[in-house]
């Protein structure tokens, strides 16, 4: 592996502000995207070895597993986020721009952002993915995304006030499809989800909206594989779907989604769905910014990368992560889309860079599978451990719990994590059902109609 | 005192839902408005002898005096807001509607909002104020409020985002703009604003953004009268001031603003400032519906009250809180619009209202005063009793975390507030620097330009 260092680096730019011209000289390495890998690849980096900018549209990490508890009121977001700046606070030459990313230009070695074109010597893209809704508007119009902080505040806006509504509508199938929650897609995401609507059901809403019979609420999780958790062990989806029942989801399995359009979903097997809340985690795709050439791109738009998350004919190029493809004889499809592996990744590309800055040989990456797991909901997990044993129901819901917490960046993060599920464990109470982000469509232009009788 | 019940409210609506059959009878009392009047009033009512309806265009209850925490990300919007429906999970024939209300028909005795018209028998107006703009919109357009949790995370977001925008910024006086943050209105929340943000120009920022020289970092305060905290004594008038002079804050005290145009207010004595961050708490007018006679309303926009809060020539129509105007010999403008005058009015007409169901005579209003205070920063507070003691320093700080925690509702809520500030004391941290709502406005489109050199 060689690194073509640019002749650029090595002398300052003219107006380089003072406090870079200390480290001129040193390569400049510029991370995209601020989740797992790229925050791990950054902490193990020797950044007195190297300049490090990091580009994110947003300034935090979000620690994405404990999202769909921000949408179901459990969690108020700055417990699952972390500001960028804060985590490098004590980095040398460590340097953060809040940054949109358009493109990078191998050629003149710039990325280029909607804050302007930023010079690298080294580039590790770490983007991740973004929900795939298959090019089709009509579904992406009609669902609601569950990938970032903006999207789980608007979901608990949609949540909440979908009871609101179901107040005023008499008519009982149009309230049903405010009472009527569907979830496409059985992976963790939608499992989790699932389990935690079912819950606020049965433990929380009634309390809210004694007015309403919670009867008519249902929860629905579709998935176009014939089990949930499909990624997981037999055993596994088992379990997970003897909770969900018990919790009272109704599934629909092995049933592909024809159409979405406006409130209606329409199933393969010729069910009709109506819901004002359909929650779309049936699948994500790569999120490269533009700039790899055609033929290293996956069909689930990741890119191809070598042992060293390489790129193929681009030497100072990085990918890291649920972008990256590493595939091998035993991975045909490269490694699974998960947070350990971006990890791993993310610290095994650092020490590499570190090695090569003292000219030893680099080491390929090996993933050591540690497991994987989902809750379902109160005492409800599954476990898969890496030497093929499952274990479910409360210890496995302790373990999820455990593990969750050791990720989870930030030691204020953990202990407000904890204080919310110690409350809501003992007092089966949500802290934050709040509605910030209204959608409501004021029907005040429309003409005033005479009310509901409330009183 | 009559109230005048209508024929109407005797028999149920043919399609009230069966929660409702069982409490038909009772008087039908809308209150509008679930601040601290609307939410007393509510707890003190015996609501066996009332239904009781509450409208409010947000699902929670807003603790206004810390709203500047939040967007000083000392405190997520969960701490300070409490659902209304939590409130009275346990409170007998109470129904909530989330509902922006555009005025009420005497006539016809309804309510008219954004999801229909709502039948009563009792009004309880308790509406509040809004941020008062003179009618001039360059002022609305140009300045952030602080009356809202909208408005607070909007405000924390664009706080964070100008020192973003600075780093990118080479010419000195538009990066100055940038980290200028000028309030206009030296009252409470003027000051505790402009000592949070001093706080963290001293503790917080500069960890984030070593790259920026705090020096450039102005806080200024401007304020029309010649002291800070005019409705206070003068004694905290001084004290308060020394200690804003101690944090470095730039007062410019008895000058008006001439005008404010984009970035740049003028002021009444020539100067000319510019910032991004230009902060609007410079005084509040009522927030009544509309339906009130013109003869009724005063210039600040309240409504002229009898000392039951009842409104001339409306006997079954009640002002409380900061929108009533409860004119007497004392009080040639009303009461001062605090928490404490809303608490007790809404506590007295709860109390009126059982006396009527008893028939009962009833009891004028009388103010209980229990003093006024306010915060400036770490350590620093000031507190006027109302035996005309003053008193300042550390104590006062205590004082004004004790009160507040005490007014704040919910226990969870205390807990986690308690929490935050304890962290903050001991750390000199803020949790929640995440910017959620940007405001940026994509310079993709304008075409890319080489960015300022980071790295």
């Amino acid at each position: 592996m060689t690194i073509t260092h640019t002749e650029k680096y090595t002398t300052a730019h003219p107006s380089v502000p003072t406090a870079f011209e200390k480290e001129a000289g040193l390569p400049r390495v510029i991370v995209l995207g601020g989740g797992f890998a790229g925050i791990e690849f950054v902490k193990t980096l020797d950044t007195t070895k190297y300049r490090v900018l990091m580009l994110d549209r947003h300034n935090y990490h979000t620690f994405q597993p404990l999202l769909y508890q921000v949408a179901t009121a459990g969690l108020e977001p700055d417990s699952i986020a972390q500001p960028l700046r804060k985590i490098f606070a004590h980095t040398p030459n460590f340097y953060f721009r809040m940054a949109t990313v358009s493109h990078f230009d191998t050629k003149s070695q710039h990325v280029i952002t909607d804050i302007g074109h930023f010079p690298y010597d080294i580039l590790v893209v770490a983007t991740g993915t973004k929900t795939n809704y298959f090019g089709n508007d009509a579904l992406r119009l009609s669902t609601f995304p569950l990938k970032q902080i903006p999207n789980a505040l608007d979901l608990r806006s949609q949540i909440l006030q979908s009871f609101e509504q179901a107040l005023q509508e008499t008519d009982p199938a149009a309230r049903r499809a405010y009472l009527n929650f569907a979830i496409v897609g059985a992976g963790p995401t939608g499992v989790e989800l699932a389990g935690a609507l079912a819950e606020l059901r049965t433990h929380i809403l009634p309390k809210d909206y004694p007015e309403l019979d919670f009867a008519e609420m249902e929860v629905v999780l579709i998935e176009n594989m014939p089990r949930v958790l499909a990624t997981m062990s037999e055993k596994s989806s088992r379990l997970a779907k003897k909770y969900l029942e018990q919790f009272g989801v109704k599934l629909h399995l092995g049933v592909g989604v024809l159409s979405v359009d406006g409130t209606v979903i329409t199933l393969s097997d010729g069910t009709h769905i109506a819901s004002h809340n359909i929650i779309w985690s049936a699948g994500v795709t790569g999120n490269a910014p533009a700039g790899f050439a055609k033929d290293l791109i996956t069909p689930a738009n990741r890119i191809l990368v070598d042992a060293h998350n390489q790129v193929q004919g681009m030497p100072n190029i990085f990918v890291l992560g649920d972008l990256a493809a590493m595939i091998t004889p035993e991975l045909p499809r490269g490694h699974p889309q998960l947070a350990p592996v971006a990890i791993q990744q993310g610290v095994a590309l650092g020490k590499n860079l570190n090695r090569l800055a003292a000219n030893k040989p680099l080491k390929a990456f090996a993933y050591f599978n540690k497991g994987s797991m989902a809750t379902v909901g109160r005492n409800k997990a599954v476990v898969d451990l890496p030497n093929n044993m499952t274990f479910g129901g409360f210890m496995a819901w302790l373990t999820w719990m455990f593990v969750h917490l050791l990720y989870l960046v930030g030691f204020r993060n953990k202990a407000v994590v904890v204080a919310n599920w110690l409350y809501s464990y003992l007092t089966y109470d949500r802290g934050t059902r709040l509605i910030i982000r209204p959608f409501i469509k004021s029907k005040m232009a429309a003409g005033v109609q005479e009310a509901e009788p409330v009183i």
